[in-house]
């Protein structure tokens, strides 16, 4: 099917919300036009821009049978259980879009065209399931070639995972677009892949490979284009995917990384026995870890202040700007130009 | 068959050498008595000793049929080409080993038992396929349980790849051993798994385990011990590598550090636009990135002076010590007392 032809039903059962769907959030914010339904029993009845504060009157419905009632023709995994596997109850809904000759797109690691039940079924039906982590073959070691693009690599990273690194990569997109730039958004997880249409999920690949991943993502994403924005993934201190963080970071050589934070968020993701240091801190081990390869700036923040009073956003931005001598913004809520301007600034002095 | 029982005819064709046939190498060290003969015709009718600096009379053959001669019952694939690949010159004689009903040990990201020929002629002749890096099934993200150890966890980490770290932790275990210390060793590479009998591949896990598979080989090896030694990967300033060395700190969760470097060594293996920094710099990279998680100091420095004449080993090793203000020797070459002892005083120290 085309890509552009795809209308989700998109599953998040239990977890519709603005921090616990973030595969359907980035699907319903930066492809609306592919959503039609949401399925999340607990939240029925209501629209996404109730739930999550944006995506109109995008509904939510209890059933799958109401879903279909939208005329979806793909079935969309809108919610990543950490570890990725296949949760058990979401088999029946599988088996029944696979049945209603729904196309099945997923970002798990548990690969659901490889199912002894479903992989058979969907290729009996002639159905296409596309498993979006599923990496390419014959990845390489990198070893460095990305230091021979033109191009300016910037790459969002983060004090923690899903905290607003996609979602600042886009926004920046959308805003050197706006200045005429021609720039690539390279996707490095399930969400960006499906938004932008191609990419590779580095947290997929074998962990000897990641480096090489990110690496022939960037030689990829350069061509005929000025800047390259890389996904972002994990965080440096998130214990669970710090290895995906650094590999991405090794692999992609970045010029200069935007560091993404959330003001409120004091400890990290399903480890609150990690404190997340000043912010500080975070841009110098940031930079250090990258020193020894090429070094390479933090230039920007991009916060995320959804939880936030406008005035207790503005002063966590103002403060951010303050400690770090840097442009910040929140650029879903704010102008997003100060950051854009501080990645065109750094590009334009790179190669002018 | 039994571990012990293993006579290994070793794959080394055009590689064997003191750092081009690395697993060779740690077998014939570690497990002298399982090995019978080495495979490459460019070192014919030499000893191990001969070409290597250590084995003794273990012989050098030419030919697969001169291995056979002198009786193995198992083919080890000796040599690991970056990336892991088969090389298809060495099929021949794969089909050789599993034809003469000689099981088959690997610890190439290919695993032989999965090839379209070699799996099924395995499984009629009953031979024993092992591929030593096919992780476990069900591996978790890594939460930082491994906080709970009450065992002393040290884990080398080294300037470069292929530079010393399983071989620092081998001759730590022996040395604290031999103050009758329980000890375990955790292998996380082919060769570590190979002489220790168990362990985990952790560079042949997908990228968002390498952490929880970390941290399920302290767990696992902590049990009845004092102190864990873990085998350390690749390097945090090795671009193909460095995302295993880093989800492996964050996963084991060391309480200290034995930094492996080779004096003569300027440049990082296969990467020589990446100079390898001053020892001090490395000590605290290594401080740095573990500190928001726990923090954990470098303790020892090992070194491998193999290429150096013993007054130039010498001078290495004083200077070494005298810049970092750490306990350092080459533990193989000298005696491995001073790290050894490093290592228990910082274990008295902390359980004391």
């Amino acid at each position: 099917m085309n890509f552009s032809d795809l209308r989700f039903l998109v599953l998040a059962e239990g977890k519709f919300g603005p921090l616990s769907s973030k595969t359907a959030n980035g699907v319903i914010r930066y492809t609306p036009g592919r959503c039609v339904a949401v399925l999340d029993s607990t939240q029925a009845g209501r629209t996404a821009q109730e739930v999550i504060g944006f995506g109109g009157a995008l509904p939510v419905v209890g059933t799958f049978e109401a879903g279909l009632a939208h005329k979806p023709n793909a079935l969309l995994i809108g919610i990543a259980p950490q570890g990725g596997q296949l949760p058990q109850e979401w088999r029946g809904w599988i088996r029944q879009a696979i049945e209603q000759r729904l196309e099945v797109w997923s970002g798990l690691h548990f690969f659901i065209g490889d199912d002894a039940e479903f992989g058979p079924l969907a290729k009996r039906l002639g159905v296409p399931i596309h498993d979006l982590r599923k990496p390419p073959a014959d990845l390489p070691i990198s070893t460095g070639r990305v230091r021979d693009v033109a191009a300016t690599v910037v790459l969002t990273v983060g004090a923690d995972c899903n905290i607003g690194k996609m979602t600042a990569s886009l926004q920046l997109r959308d805003g050197l677009k706006g200045r005429g730039r021609k720039v690539a958004f390279a996707g490095t997880g399930q969400t960006g892949i499906l938004i932008e249409g191609w990419g590779i999920g580095v947290d997929a690949v074998v962990a000897d490979f990641v480096g090489g991943a990110s690496e022939r993502l960037v030689l990829d994403a350069a061509r005929g284009n000025e800047i390259v924005l890389v996904e972002g993934q994990g965080s440096l201190i998130h214990p669970g995917y710090s290895a995906v963080t650094y590999g991405l970071i090794h692999g992609s050589l970045p010029h200069a990384f935007v560091l993404c934070t959330q003001p409120s968020r004091q400890t990290v993701d399903s480890n609150e026995w990690v404190r997340i240091p000043p912010i500080r801190d975070l841009i110098a081990l940031h930079e250090a870890v990258i020193a020894p390869l090429r070094p390479a700036p933090v230039i920007a923040l991009s916060l995320n202040t959804f939880d936030l009073s406008d005035a207790a956003a503005r002063d966590a931005i103002a403060r951010a700007a303050d400690e770090s001598g840097l442009p910040a913004t929140d650029p879903v809520r704010y102008d997003p130009a100060p950051i854009v301007e501080a990645v065109d600034a750094f590009h334009r002095a790179r190669t002018g």
